[in-house]
This record gives C-alpha cells, structure tokens and sequence, in this order.
C-alpha cells in the first residue's frame, strides 16, 4: 500500500502545480468518469492509483487498467487525499500523459467544427466550453494565447471526460491561431456582443452550413480589436430580453449549437 | 459617514444570511452593475450605500437614486466591506426589497417563455440559466422545490441585472409548477439526457413554435420521475460528439435559445 511519502505518491502529487505539469507533460484525472474516459485513449494512462475501496467498488476500471498493461497501485485514504484535489475524492486517479496536439496537426485532420477560447483564465469555463465543443461535434479545442492550463484539475473536471474526446492545442496566440484556421479553409467566427452579424441572421442565410471555428474571448475582456478584425465575422447572439450579454459558457453553447445544426443539415 | 457598527450597516450585513433576507424579504446587490439593474426596477432599492469614492465615480448611480427618493449614505471601506461578499467590492451596494411574485400572477400574465429550475442547489448556476432565460426573452423563471435562494449573493452576482428583467417565483414543488403552467396553456419540456425527443427534431417539426416552460434538474440528480412523467415532452439536446450531456448551464442556453428562436420566426 502506497502511503504519502512513497516517491511515486509525492512525484505525482507535485502535478498539481503548473510548472511541474508543464516539466514533465503529466497530469492527474481523478474520479471514475476521467478514469474511464482517459482509459479510453490509448497510451494516455501511466499508473491507476486507488484505495483499496475504490479499486473494489469501481473495479472493472482496475481490470481495463491490467488488461492494457497499465500498473495500478493501491494507495492508503490519506495517499489518496494529496493526490485528489476535490473535498470528496471517489477514491481514485490516474496518472496520465498530457496529449495535446499542434495546431497543424489539429487542423490538418480537418475538422468541420473548431472552438477557440483566447486568453481564457478561469479553469472551470474553460474546461466547461471543451465539454460543450465536443457535444456539439467540434473536433478540435484551441487554448490560444496566455490561457489556463487545460490540465489544471478543475478545468479537466469541468470537461467530464471530453479532454480526451477532442484534439486540445494548447495554441500560439489568438491572431495566429484565427489565420492558420483561415488558411486551412475554416471559416473564423469571432462570438461578441457587439458583432455587426447576427447568428439567427446567419443560420438563415445558410452562412452556417460550412467549415467553422469560433473564437471566444473572457467574458470580462471579450476579444481583442486585432482578432475581431482578422476574423471573417463578427456575430452576436440576439438578445430576445432585457440581458444585455450572455456568460461565457452559455454563448459558447448557443453559437457551436447553431453551427452543428447547420452543418447536420447541410 | 457610517461604519461598520452602525445599526443599519449591522443590519444589512445579516442580510447574507438567508434565514434573515427570508425573514425581512431584504437582499444585498452589489457593483454598479447590479445596482444599476436594481435602480431600474422601481421600488427595489431601500437604501444605496457607497464608498465616497465610488459615490463619485458612479455619480450617476446616487443621481438616479436621489432622483427616486432613495437614501444615498456613505460607509467607510470596512463597513463596505462588511456589505458586500466578493474580495474585490466596487464600493457600491444595494439594500433591495424581494421582489418575487406567484406563480399564479408570473402565469397570469401570459408569458411565452418561462424557464423552472427544479431544485437547483448552486446559486451559480441558477443565476447563469436565469440571466440566460433573460436573454432568450423568458417572462419568468420559477425556481421550484428545495432551490436555492434566488437572493443568495452569488446568484444574484451570475444572473448579471437579469434578476430585475424577469417574474422570479419561488414556486411550490416542480410537478406542482407542471401542472400549473399546463394549466395556463404552457406546454411543458423536461430537459433530460434521456428523453425520446431531440430538440433538433422538435425544432424540425415546428413543435417548438407554441408557448413553452423548459423545466430543468440539477445536474447530479436530473429531474424526478414524477416530474418527468407529468411534462408533455421529454427531451434531450443531440449530442453530435462524444460528450456523454451538457452541463446545466449549457444545455439550458441551447434549450431556451431552440425555443427564442421557433417563437421568433412563428
């Protein structure tokens, strides 16, 4: 049974800071749904650590652990504890390889839908608006610029599994980010309030029904004059009441919504 | 100048406690944008508190409350701070009157759209899905059941003003608010990951075109069997990735905005 000092226990415990995440492209997923879900990326898990608790109750995920040649190690309550960042750990985390990918090669695959946030900080919308590309179809997920860190643990909890479901960049800045875009076909769409396009405008006209990617900026910063301009339209959602703006995460559902209903339909 | 012993300022502190705005039916709203909203929706405001420096630089804020016959007192920082919950206050703070209203009169009065939250527990998130039934032209929105306090300082922050555009109820039970708004003509959608009708279908097919109460769950429990039993339709947002749901935010906004959008164009 691991205990806290085991070095393994305290090497991975330390991947809760961002320079060691950085240092070593590791990361830790806790909870059974991450666990699963990474498990199903391939050659994404390195150690599966549990209580023997955990390991008993969730134990189809230590069977699909062994099976792919995976260790997983048994760790006492208080092991588990400092490897865990929530108040209520389920008992166990995997160990993973950070497996983000470059821009090239995310647009390379050629994705028909494309989320970028620029210079997002908040974990939780981050990781929130990832979840929300990935039900919308969107292939890829691009952190541009000076943005969270998609490892941090509470934007992977915010993501309920998608991180592994998408190709995440972690990207140059946004203007770069909008013009490589371009430059491989998709169309930019640029989410502000003060966007001279509509997006029911859009979804009628059928301007929807092609190869996008949205870029969305902080809700207190919004995005800035130089990407608004690069990009090919800048669209707002309509505001049927009095709201003057939608949050973050709920303008990022409205837009990847009407994008892939529009390219369902075309 | 009061401070924070001031008998009014040790009054309104308590108002962070629910058990006492329950009790007063009195709530804080702070930063000028909440002030702003609050000042816009006569007879909410009891009395505005600011800091001599944010008097000033929100000038316009003690205009328009002097204008109306409010009190403007100015508090020194720690009283301002005892007022307001965030780490970084504006200096500018709202003594409120709660202004919710029945469900019998929020459905008197014929809305089109309304929104219902069954026991959400997170002030964040019902704040959010209420400033977003706010954008999508939602009349009201009902928290029903064991909801959270729609004047709990944090949802109040997230709904962003939304909080004086709408009829906010404090309904009875979620089957109870069913039936009620079936009463009055609404048809009612339970939004669950397992229901038999796709929003996309139902957009389709026109059936979003007639007067809606989208009903949602939290996202740990859903909706009750007895609720999802007593609404017309069950339905779930498509999923066009992996992502197994949408969190509540989200699958609110894509919801409500389904429904701007069929009520628009009929």
């Amino acid at each position: 049974m691991f205990t806290p000092r085991t070095p393994r226990i305290a090497a991975a415990r330390k991947l809760h800071r961002r320079r060691d995440r950085d240092d070593t492209r590791r990361f830790l997923a806790e909870g059974p749904q991450a666990v699963a879900e990474a498990l199903g990326a391939p050659g994404t898990v390195i150690e599966l650590f549990g209580t023997p608790e955990a390991l008993h109750r969730y134990a189809v995920l230590g069977r699909a652990a062994t099976d792919a040649g995976i260790p997983v190690s048994e760790v006492d309550d208080e092991a588990l504890t400092v490897l865990a960042e929530t108040v209520q750990p389920q008992g166990i985390v995997a160990l993973c390889h950070q497996a983000d990918v470059s821009l090239d090669d995310a647009l390379g695959r050629g994705p028909r839908l494309v989320a970028a946030l620029a210079e997002i900080r908040d974990p939780g919308n981050a990781g929130t608006v990832l979840r929300t590309a990935d039900a919308a179809g969107a292939g890829a997920v691009v952190f541009a610029g000076d943005a969270v860190d998609p490892y941090n643990g509470k934007c992977v909890r915010a993501t309920a599994g998608s991180l592994f479901h998408v190709d995440v960049v972690r990207g140059p800045g946004p203007v770069e980010v909008v013009k490589a875009a371009q430059a491989a076909g998709l169309t930019v769409l640029a989410a502000t309030g003060y966007g001279e396009d509509d997006l029911d405008g859009l979804a009628d006209s059928g301007a929807l029904a092609t190869r996008t990617m949205w870029i969305f900026g902080s809700e207190a910063h919004g995005l800035s004059a130089d990407v608004l301009s690069a990009a090919d339209h800048r669209v707002k959602a309509p505001m049927y009441g009095r709201a003057e703006s939608l949050n973050l995460a709920a303008a990022a559902a409205v837009c990847l919504y009407a994008s892939a209903r529009a390219l369902r339909q075309s």
